[in-house]
């Protein structure tokens, strides 16, 4: 079965795509083409919008699926007029919750309210770059003004789940690489053992770890099965005994990861 | 006026917390605590966070609000004792989405349903890494296989922008800071000429840049407002005098940039 989904928002549309995905993952049988419009802003826009949705209903032969959270009334009414089936996002919930806080909403004074530029920026851009100069043990001379540090083999996915981790929560990552040299002593480095609140293990299935590591360096020593192999069982033996945390990033995805080790080590986000 | 707001999940709690946080956002008036608490996936964690609900209505002396997206109904149940007042996100939409598309959700039938590991795994890593090898105009090469190349002064957001948009969206997007060399030349360096069509500026207020320099080069030339100001406008009129778009990152958010630069380039998000 096909039906054509879309996320449309006079902003930037990741609060109607998220809750969107969220919503249509449940429905595993059917198969979502889904479009995210954001900016949607004007009664021209929705009006060619609209065009949209019907050229996918006739497609399809079934009604789009429309996830909105679009203020204006008159934009959402053109919307309406469409073939597609409204999940109005916004009016579902802020009148309960505008009757649970005696108060009005900017959104029923018809007034846009964009998240937007707030402090957050400022800590969110230099989270990123916390995660960017302390990437890959680059530099270890600010680890004491670290949230965390991520260990483990080279390419299991350390510094996306680091920017994933300054992006997301502001959270300022640094992640260290534990190398043949380091594996060799068997022990970690001494420049980790001064921080090992902070640490939290990452692995990889040696399968994955090939695969990704033959992108960057085909036919390598450092590519081969058997050298992902004999790394990671060397840093999983090193986790288990020096008792850090670790998750195997095959199974999960950023988000995922991302929440758990902030689940584990206590940590909390410092976006607003 | 004072509450507290829980984003609860079984999962990543994403969900939850990105409506939620859209939702309050309409209720200016109000300062809100805000807390997410992920992988509430068993009772005895559910009772838990019943204590620290009831004890945040204590505190604020108002109930506090929750926006939730549980799948198991005994955890439901188990906070819906609580004195929060509950946003149920995922029985409010799923039942009509059901019936819209004759079909049982995973929700309804008990099963928790991640979006998880799929084959956006590997697209989002790859895109990630795409930005950090194409970064600031280390490597020009692979210009042919992005599918957006940002361009303005240095320090002026690019990085955040293009890790953004391979995070959120699985896009390809280098950048390329222009110098005072190029500026000096008053035209685009050649390596951007050939791909034209893939260009799009980044701009800052003056004022704005010479902040986020000083915290990298304290003192510096490099920092002062006069370099900042000088560069700004030599970099304005390269945009408007070369036909490439642009946008101001002083006055938006990275997500809102990412949007409008896709909008404004009808670039498709590649993540599923």
């Amino acid at each position: 079965m096909k039906r054509t989904a879309f996320f449309i928002s006079d902003g930037t549309g990741i609060t109607a795509e998220t809750l969107g995905q969220s919503l249509l993952a449940q429905f595993e049988t059917i198969n979502f083409t889904k479009l995210t419009r954001p900016y949607i802003d004007s009664v021209e826009k929705a009006r060619a919008m609209v065009q949209q949705i019907n050229s996918a209903a006739e497609n399809d032969d079934a009604r789009p699926i429309i996830f909105d959270t679009i203020v204006n009334q008159e934009i959402r009414e053109v919307l309406a007029e469409s073939e597609g089936f409204m999940i109005d996002i916004f009016s579902s919930f802020l009148a309960p919750l505008e009757q649970e806080l005696s108060s009005h909403s900017s959104y029923s004074v018809g007034k846009s309210h964009s998240i937007g530029h707030n402090s957050n920026y400022m800590e969110r851009i230099e989270a990123v770059n916390f995660a960017l100069d302390n990437d890959d043990g680059a530099r270890t001379h600010y680890y004491d003004k670290a949230d965390l540090i991520l260990v483990g083999v080279s390419r299991c996915g350390k510094t996306p789940t680091c920017l994933y981790m300054a992006m997301q929560y502001g959270i300022r990552a640094a992640n260290y690489p534990l190398t043949e040299d380091d594996m060799e002593r068997l022990q970690l480095p001494a420049v980790l053992k001064k921080y090992r609140d902070k640490l939290f293990g990452l692995t990889i299935d040696p399968d994955r770890l090939t695969a990704i590591r033959h992108e960057r360096k085909p036919n390598s020593r450092y590519a081969s099965f058997a050298q992902a192999e004999f790394e990671v069982r060397e840093v999983e033996s090193l986790f288990r005994r020096e008792n850090i945390n670790f998750i195997n990033s095959t199974y999960f995805s950023v988000e995922e990861i991302s929440a758990k080790i902030l689940v584990e080590k206590g940590v909390e986000r410092r976006l607003k």
